[in-house]
């Protein structure tokens, strides 16, 4: 039986063929946001199993196996890593059209080699076989990430991480690039009744008693330069579903401010201008240093609070949420630009009902030589798969121009996600080869292979050259 | 000329037709959610001619009629039987494109044998062969609902109805299973001018004065253990478009039905509270019983206030209103799971801008050994399309696992609509093959077989005999 | 090399070759909206160069060029014409996948004869060529809308324009009836600094002083009777993002108008309310005319506050907004269908989520003898492209009637843009065609034949025809 992975895989016509095979199979992976464990890559992990690899940290997995009906206990419970990994194998054929079945079997196929279809009847073989390799030195942390040939990895870092494994990386022999990012959220987490101890945390860590707004910005500045010193160029927001922004002025900003450092009860629209102040003061300083702002909107997190309560935030119970309140984003990034400070940014939404409103105002706001200033993310989370790329290519091209595009990015806190950059680039290719041959596009092989690299690399890797050459002078 | 509803219609790969043949085509039919009319069925009931089985009561037509242009009086005013049949036959050949047009010709295909184009040049003719069938015993309503193999059928029923039909049916000789639901709605209505009365017919019902709160619980309790004897597995709430939900007290709760009660004037954020706690109310009661709730959400009810006079509120002129407010809807559900009583949960919704919401909820909560505890049901009501099908199909295998999908409901009025089933299946199976073939899924008969029979039948069959042992235990 | 724009391009079928060929493609055209200067037509325009002719007024180009890093100076700046046009050459190879792409060609070809791939190569030659042919007399205005077989065009026109031009050109020996239409915005303008200047010049046109609601509506009146005098048939609302409904008694208009004509301060709620008394006043002042009104939805039209001050408002920064209240798109509807004077009208809107709301609600409201009274208009603006028109022609057909459609219009403010409508035929038999190959529309040629000439041109040749007839009476 043939693999079900095989050489043209996802590829429907002879041009995708060509240009996936002679154009993006070969390009090096720029990553430029995810969430993996710099760690990790720093001690160069070792995965005791299968289970700790594949299955423990995904909560795209444990999402699947609920649905399924398989117990929580079984999941992320007490039961060994080979019963879940068991409950796992037994989910795998029940996400038939979903992409967890695509990427299962593409991840094992790439790692491990295994083109038979994994079931409850191979089961125990295959574990044996993979923690078997898992043990050997080629299968740990970074020839794992070699495998993929990536160039650079971003990851995703709190405003108060020290950023050591950054800077080990960095001075160690690795030929992959780990640089890290700021997630932001924590800064503007006024909501949270832990607030005021990461408040205490942040005055620790710049050695500045935060008594009001201005010192507050203050000891924000002192980290934002920490974080460009060791290689920050992307800041990142969750704009969740819900984000409203409304524009205040600094008084008034100064008063809520102190309002949450002493622990004066407030009303959630308070909450909505202090959040926009703060989230323009951010943009600002991240113009000013010419790092691109990520923001990742429409997810509803607040979903089932038992599996919140049992699991954590991150377990995979999330939702696509409301679609984003197109007015409040436009008031925002103006905030900025009225200013000339609006950094390049990424929009990222979970709810595809945006993805027309966002890809359109790629071209509504601009600057002077910056190409594709205002990128349309990649199609994100939920969204990551066939159908979803598909749709999110499509409307960047009709809405925006496609050229222009950055490409793909993994989100993911898997190094085996980074072979999602092979699953884009098939369906890239095939989308744009079969646009060629119906006609839609011209048959300009130049201009396509162009097309290709630019999105799978070249876009993203010239913005990053652009900045770490302004960082060099 | 060909029959243009022959025998691989609708199907264009031969995996999709060896599925359909071979595994879809015969399977019995469940038909979990419709407003048939259980009094005829229990009295079995004859239809005078064409106009009255097949126009009369279907709003669908109707809608089709007016966008044509065709007066109101030769819809549903005071002309003939035979001129509401023309007007609708010249209607036809204007659907082309709507799925008005694939169902018409498809249930007389599949009731009346009839393969010619219907239009206004043989429509006296085919007027008259079908009436003349109308008129023998195998035309008659059982005889209808058996062409179609169906097993069961679900009714949609007030919290007041006495059940007598589903009882006459039960004790009949009738092969087809005819359950009662509950149609939850008259229970929330408190804005209708009319509720008092409801609630006093609910008081003679159960023999309780209402003067509370808990004596309406009480009443509402009693009702539903009556629907419960009576087979009832289902309970359905419309949520329509603007559906917003805030929790509170009890206690306030109790002041805001006292003054239900006692006809004072209300806010509409008053309602809205009430009905949020009425709402999770009834979903622990739900809950507790172990049926499964349905929620059918997005509908915007008021249009033509006009056409309501005329037609009344079911008259085919409904539109599809502003995408669900997701934020609610999770509270709501969550309100329910706090408490272990969240029951299984069927999500509807007439805007498909919700689709990736819905489709990705369904792994938001989840319950131990249950497979699908949230369906994002069918696609409902004007989504119910080739085209809507087909999406909702890909929304579901995208965004959750569509082999846990419970398939197909008509939620209509008329028996023939039981042929959306067919339609159903065939995009189905299509669509299955059509991703086979492409190399989206496995080339593993066995696997998609499986699929297909899960989806167009095991999987709402094993809901509702797991449900039947409990209840006969 | 073979043309890109080839004799069968965008056409997949045979059946879509057939009816593009043979129906579609010598239909006149009717442009029934668009924001041609009739100035232009009047005076039978010459044009300068390429440059003036086709990227000086030409938004979406803009826009493009904005996205692709082009220095503003270089697109609507002072740097030469030739400059200008050689920014865009350089642009057009990145809008691959854009409809800029495929409309760039066909304009070119359709107008010029240029079957070469424009490119910075052989820039300078195109130019050259396109200028000598623009000084000859068959190149100015009257003679490039003559080359589209335009019938009729319908022009967008402020209520206090003179409507001189429109009045020339009907005297003229000019074959192409150009008729004017009313966009109302400027009548509901009230947060506009300058309303009362506005005001002013209404008073003086009309010859009436304006110191309550009931002159404001004698002289509005007085200005709708000269526009139906000089042929207007339609008129146009912008309904932008966040539009909002709230019926009120004349009396609280009256107050309301009043605070506006003296200059007091206003609450945007107070906006809201005397905007939709208005509306309504003016939609049942449209109703009694037997106008058209349309509805344009959507819009987000503050996006960048910098490049609206540098550009102008219609600088092609404008981003899709929220989707669309659709209750207050109904109670406003329902406000004239109350009272007998809903006109016929026609739904646009700019957010694609809203295309299946719209396209239902085609259905919600009818009038005795009216086909298609409500229409979802054409794929608006930035979804003017391949998928955006193959979506809207799916969904029109899903939910509504596609039959009844009344088709294309342009909505631009370029004579060049009158080639979109040969591409949307195109797409249009293609889907046809393909819908009827894979057995979704029946083998019947001559209803298929009558569907493509209906929505091409007779469907709103028909409403203008009847029109005319009364006006004539």
């Amino acid at each position: 039986m043939e693999s079900f992975i095989n050489k043209n895989w996802l590829i429907k016509n002879k041009t995708g063929e060509y240009l996936y095979h002679e154009v993006a199979a070969d390009l090096p992976i720029i990553d430029y946001h995810n969430h993996l464990n710099p760690h990790h890559i720093a001690e160069n992990k070792q995965f005791a199993n299968l289970t700790e690899l594949w299955i423990e940290h995904d909560p795209y997995k444990h999402r699947a196996m609920r649905i399924n009906g398989i117990p929580e206990n079984g999941i992320t419970g007490s039961v060994s890593d080979f019963e879940k990994y068991q409950n796992w194998v037994s989910t795998i054929p029940k996400t038939l059209g979903n992409p967890l079945f695509h990427w299962s079997f593409l991840e094992l196929k790439r790692i491990f080699d295994i083109d038979e279809m994994l079931s409850l009847k191979n089961a125990e073989t295959i574990w044996e076989t993979c923690n078997h390799k898992l043990q050997q030195e080629e299968f740990r942390t970074c020839s794992l990430i070699q495998k993929w040939k990536a160039e650079m990895l971003i990851t995703s870092d709190d405003l108060l991480d020290n950023l050591e494994s950054h800077k080990k990386i960095a001075y160690s022999s690795n030929e992959v690039k780990v640089l890290p990012s700021l997630r932001a959220d924590s800064i503007l987490d006024f909501g949270n009744p832990n607030y005021l101890d990461w408040i205490k945390k942040l005055e620790f860590e710049v050695n500045l008693t935060i008594s009001g707004l201005s010192e507050f910005k203050e000891a924000i500045k002192i980290r934002l330069d920490y974080f460009a010193e060791n290689g920050c160029l992307f800041a990142d927001h969750a704009l969740d579903s819900g984000f409203s922004f409304r524009s205040i002025e600094e008084k008034e900003a100064e008063l809520l401010f102190r309002s949450i450092i002493q622990s004066q009860p407030m009303e959630s629209k308070d909450i909505v201008k202090l959040n926009s102040f703060m989230l323009s003061y951010l943009g600002e300083e991240y113009g000013r240093r010419g790092w691109i702002m990520q923001l990742h909107m429409g997810a509803q997190r607040n979903t089932s609070s038992r599996l919140r309560k049992l699991v954590g935030p991150a377990g995979g119970f999330a939702s696509i949420g409301k679609a984003c309140d197109i007015n409040s984003l436009t008031l925002f990034l103006d905030s900025l630009d009225k200013n000339g400070l609006l950094p390049e940014t990424i929009l990222y939404t979970l709810n595809p009902a945006d993805n027309a409103a966002l890809a359109s105002l790629t071209g509504s706001f601009a600057e002077d030589g910056v190409v594709g200033k205002i990128q349309f993310g990649p199609a994100w989370w939920y969204n990551d798969h066939y159908a979803g790329i598909r749709k999110h290519l499509n409307d960047i091209s009709s809405y925006g121009l496609l050229s222009t595009f950055i490409g793909m990015t993994t989100d993911s806190r898997s190094i085996l996600s980074l072979s999602r950059h092979e699953y884009f680039r098939r369906i890239l290719c095939d989308q744009i080869g079969g646009w060629m041959e119906e006609g839609k596009l011209p048959k300009d092989m130049v201009l396509l292979e162009q097309l290709i690299k630019d999105i799978s690399y070249m876009n993203i890797k010239n913005k990053i050259l652009k900045r770490e050459k302004i960082w060099q002078e």
